[in-house]
């Protein structure tokens, strides 16, 4: 399930003279937290400077009334980390703020580069040195290699170079400029706000705000904003588009709009199919929350059987991903998932949730219900089986850890313990979609870019 | 006085297999303190990696026991700061440990370069980022850029582009190397220990660890030490040597050896030379502790005047420069130093200083002095006046806040309020040594280097 | 007139297994002889060498059967120059053959850039060293230095540096790759040969050689040829599209197609318009040849005033412009034209000529014509005046040399001589195309490119 | 014998404001010629610009009186060339003449790179294109690379980065520098002309053109003359000298004075060590001219056995070495030595030559002496035996076709068909010098400098 799969990054950048934009910046990084809770940063430009403030936690203990009050500037960047590269140290975080040859610059980076080992030697031999061991430090120097009398030409030669998934946020002492790469893995946002504008990883940050929703970025597009308004630059156009399909299945709150689509809406209509490729025999419906919750939903409407919350949430446990270690994972199901006794004894249930990742979490959810009361349990999931690794930007765990990937249906089934276990097809998600323009890889194996 | 300039930087390094290289740099540091107290940092190589630990602070404050334990390796480079480029910010503590081409590599460097802002424009110019606001960083930059294939070829093709005052520890996985720049400014010398070498800004540094003193890293040397054992390079010979005289005159601890000099037996003759050239009539000969102690007694033995404490240090005061504003180091001589009005009281005295920068200092020396009952002061000063600022690594101040720069002997000797005032001739300085290879430049204004 | 502006080159390239793309390309060349005759190269691909034979002279001059025989392979280039840019010295033709990262490159350059001096200034500073003059020479250490991997990003990353015009054939050892800049300011078409593909400055290169024309390369496309069919890039899409209007007035061979216009078509409607715009009464219309033929048979369609040949031309002497000094440039027009006396005497007559450069040319043209017998002479261009010099390819004139850039209309047919002068409007020269899509800085000074 | 050894290249400069420096640089090549006759070229610098001609062939073929007319300046630099790496093409000939960051520099060269393929493999990383193949125009660009502020700092720094042998003659506009590796294999010498100084391959150079010889470039100097004089950098100091030890064995002439030996002396000390190894019983000594003359007459002097030319030159053969293929070679030495049947006839001669190479000249020099009637014939070598390749700027052979790699000394005198063999030993050979600091990779295959 989704609580297996590690999310990235989320970013953040707000132009808007007359308004504290740090603040601003620190609601929009909240609305994001679900994307990174291990680090959190804001910069703040003011036309000559750049201040910084960032560190390990969540947005909300890494920033202060204080802080926030000595960022003071018209143009600001932020961002959610949770560490796909490098490893979780506080040098890390993000965003990263150089002095290069045109001034002052601020990165925040969603996505991971495919082909980043070979950048970083090409690097090396120009006499580069690191500090950490994020891609994005690199995505810094291969830009700040290029721009040496603009920056957007600085950035445009970079994207000829860079390789894989990112969604940038970048920011100069008085200017903010959104990057989507050419294959749109990783969503970005664009917000119209007052006088200004909003970059933001999904739109539920811009509702936070009170920012008006315009469009996304679009794979291959340089958003410039700064005092002469909004420009854009489409470049590197005609790369094969591949969103990133989990950004529906799981990681992207429900209430976002991501490449033209309501999360929320697609969630449900992932139940309405599961319905219809497995019409089970059931007497409730129960989402595993919070994954499985809209698809539940979705599967209750085109089925007629009633959806009950059988699972309900410990809300103060947090998303279990903040625990990172195996042992801390099982623990942390029973902590945070509560079975509903009154609810599920005696009965034939449907569990929906969004995908099988180990298998572990999903054994340890039928136990919970099973002791329950739950006489018959079927176990549908909203996503075709994962059997290869992401590269681009999700840690979603080694290719020999994904059970889907070793072992048969009706083995993982006796393996978590389920009467039945069912997955979306992969047409069945796709027809969802008008177009399809997606990263399948994790289902398929056909990776966009290839990885070096 | 010496109290008003800043120290720059100490260096330590050790090649020690089997020895705790960690805790001797501790030791080594500890010994080097007064170079520098603003922050502190061991880096420790263990033929693989290299770990760092740093921070702002007295050595004995950034590390405790615990920390010391975690940096096991052969290899060990520390440095204590002052800040004389950079802010006075954690990310300039050193050494900087960065990643280039051919590893890992730390850095601990002491001195200024006189050329930095040409050097950073054309790294800049190749895609150079910086994240600090160094000299040490622009180093390690053009090392980097050199360094593609070798490192000690990369450090002899920097050191062509590197003009200035350089004494450099660096330290890779499994190497230790000194370099001293070619004109000599900043000293470093060379000692053994058991099976290994060490590496220090002064041989009280050696002592300290029990290690023996072997000799001066020559100006334009490059010491290499690993499992090979000590080999050297002498390179960019013929440059004008350019010691800095006043490591003599204030900076050093009197305990060292440096350019082949006793520190102490220099500050003694520099007395014995002041009682010839101003043979004062005086009952006591008192010192500024601690930078006229040994000038003094000097002093005292030529002119067979007795010499007496007529001035306490308080020996928790600290040295008064790590007080940074101007109003905090007047208050902060008179918590530093305590007149004895017993020892004073009626007499006529001769009171030897190192130095006289602002005249604030002196101005309130003398006041103490008179209000504990001297009745007549005769300030000495074991060097000629300051004229000119430094850009070699010493923070002396900005030249309009030279008194002897504006004023007459006449005019300071009636600011501060002594009875006579006599600095040391140059001709009388230099005739202590046997070769006149000094910068002189703060008395002179004859830069060696020209400052870009 | 059109023959005081010197045309600046051609290129030609053709990728066709199993043909001899050698002799194919010198028959392109001589197709094309009139966009340069000042040196001409052709280079030859065999999949592992490139072989190169130019030099100075005429493209029949130059080559000889045996070195044409020399040229074995199935992909070659082929390069007529006119020194728009560095001297008229042998090491200067075209194509430029050099060893770069992958392999080897030959270049064919057709334009000017505005920004060559700061390109060069910026190679310098990475220790690029220059045995030419040429643009051409920058313009492949560009593309060097960003092609470290793959060649058409490393042309895809120096399109975002070079300003100003740029038609390249490039050649390696095994492809074939046709670039054009983003504003389109030079030609360049694409063809069809048997099993390959050429690429030429006009169309009609391409009947030369018997090869189908299919389309323009489109502004800011590249075209990459090679065992693997075509494929085709477009990229900085959006620029202002800068047609150069000059290939339509005098340039472009009559019988090519260049941006979808038909060249003859386009200067007879010149002529057309100009007979709406100044009905000049008249017994002939005389054209000029063979810059005015075209626009004179517009103007006696449109006017019905009969076209009679009153200037005959000395097939022999070729295009004027292979003399470069002002004074051998006069002598040239009489050894170049000759009136027939019984077609002029006592007539009135109107002259066609395309423009006016100096004025020199026109006011000998009708001195001829007065002498011959003309009782009265108006002269009419197809074009508006000349005021402003060309920085994108064509060597028009210094602008102080511009006739029109300094005199009235009026002040201007005294100077020649003429009864009457009349330039075609820009307006009325527009109407005749769908678009507007032209560089029009000769005649209104707004350069779609900065200089810099 | 040297016969078979092709040369390598000389270089000459001269800085002599008011004289015609183009026309003593002819003379200065003319007297070079020995060591180059492929092509011969000639830079001149007025201050302003620097001036080129060269071509294939003599010195006195590829020059005169016009060209040398037109070259006017008051520094010069001039290259005799015999290819050793990089194609006998014009491309080829030096001086080489590019525009670099500084401006316009020229360079001869004269020696060999051991690193040429790694240097050549990052400089086009870093973008560089190549238009030749030889090791000069990396050596250009490596020197380009560096002098981005200052000429003499770049070479200082390329030195770090140039393995093997170098002797150069760079020239700038207003500079003439002589460089020689920190081996010191090629030799350089410095002599002073009038007002200037004059740099060259050998002595006898200086002595053609009436200047008089200073001293030896040492390895690792750089000696810079121009207006202000002329200035020496000591760099690199410490390397193991390998002086080659066949520019005495052969390559140098006679008259000239190199690394502090007079050729002739050595070359005749050289036959008086082969009389005391070898006391042959003999009528006559029989010199191979001119390889073998002055050995020849040492050997007679100490043998007291009389020499006689039993061996007539044809004086216009010139040297073998200018036929390249194997066939020419072997006619070669018929066309160009006549034996004197008057003087061998019936005579047991000790022949001299400087070495045998292949054999098969030597072959053939036998059979010519014993044709003519001499009666027992022994071949004495004033060298040890080659037994391997040269990387250092000498065209000795590939490794297997040295006869003395293959055979032992019966096999080589019975192929030959010599009654006798002897070769000097190489102790005796080094016992002529008071030094030991040569190179002797080609007798010992110690390679002062790895080859890559």
């Amino acid at each position: 399930m989704g609580a297996e799969i590690r999310e990235e990054c989320g970013v953040f950048g707000i132009y808007a003279p007359g308004y504290d934009v740090a603040r601003l910046t620190y609601w929009g990084l909240f609305a994001l937290q679900h994307r990174g809770q291990e680090s959190a940063g804001i910069a703040v430009g003011d036309g000559k400077d750049i201040k910084l403030h960032k560190g390990m936690g969540l947005v909300a203990e890494v920033f202060s009334e204080e802080k926030l009050n000595e960022l003071k500037g018209f143009v600001a960047s932020g961002h959610v980390r949770y560490s796909t590269t490098g490893a979780s140290v506080p040098i890390n975080a993000q965003p990263l703020v150089f002095h290069y040859k045109l001034g002052k610059i601020a990165l925040g980076h969603n996505g991971n580069l495919a082909n980043v080992l070979e950048l970083k030697k090409n690097l090396l031999s120009r006499g580069a040195i690191f500090q950490t061991t994020t891609d994005s430090e690199v995505i810094l120097n291969v830009i700040a290699q290029y721009a040496q009398t603009d920056l957007v030409e600085g950035i445009l030669k970079a994207m000829v170079d860079l390789k894989g998934a990112y969604s940038l946020v970048i920011m100069t002492e008085n200017q903010l400029i959104g990057v989507r790469d050419p294959w749109g893995f990783r969503p970005l946002v664009l917000g119209r706000f007052k006088n200004g504008y909003v970059l933001a990883s999904e739109s539920a940050a811009l509702d936070t705000i009170g920012a008006e929703f315009i469009r996304d970025v679009e794979p291959g597009e340089i958003i410039v904003i700064d005092e002469k308004g909004l420009k854009n630059y489409k470049f590197l156009q005609g790369m094969r588009h591949s969103f990133c399909i989990f950004e529906f299945i799981y990681f992207a709150r429900p209430d976002s709009i991501i490449n033209g689509y309501h999360v929320n809406t697609v969630r449900r209509k992932m139940g309405q199919v599961l319905a219809k490729e497995y019409p089970v025999k059931a007497d409730l419906v129960v989402p595993v929350p919070d994954s499985g919750t809209a698809a539940a939903r979705g599967y209750a409407e085109a089925s007629g059987i009633p959806l009950e919350e059988g699972l309900m949430k410990n809300r103060y446990a947090g998303r279990t991903f903040i625990r990172p270690s195996q042992r801390e994972r099982e623990i942390g199901v029973k902590l945070k998932l509560n079975p509903i006794r009154e609810v599920l004894k005696g009965k034939k249930i449907v569990v929906i949730d969004d995908s099988i990742v180990r298998g572990t979490t999903s054994k340890q959810i039928i136990e919970l219900l099973r002791d329950a009361g739950a006489k018959e349990i079927h176990l549908l999931l909203s996503s075709p089986p994962f059997i290869r690794s992401c590269y681009y930007g999700i840690d979603i765990s080694r290719e020999d850890e994904l059970i889907a990937a070793k072992y048969t249906l009706e083995e993982i089934k006796n393996y978590i313990g389920a009467d039945g276990l069912y997955y979306l097809s992969l047409e069945g998600l796709l027809g969802i979609f008008k177009e399809r323009e997606f990263c399948l890889a994790c289902f398929t194996g056909d990776y966009p870019v290839p990885i070096n």
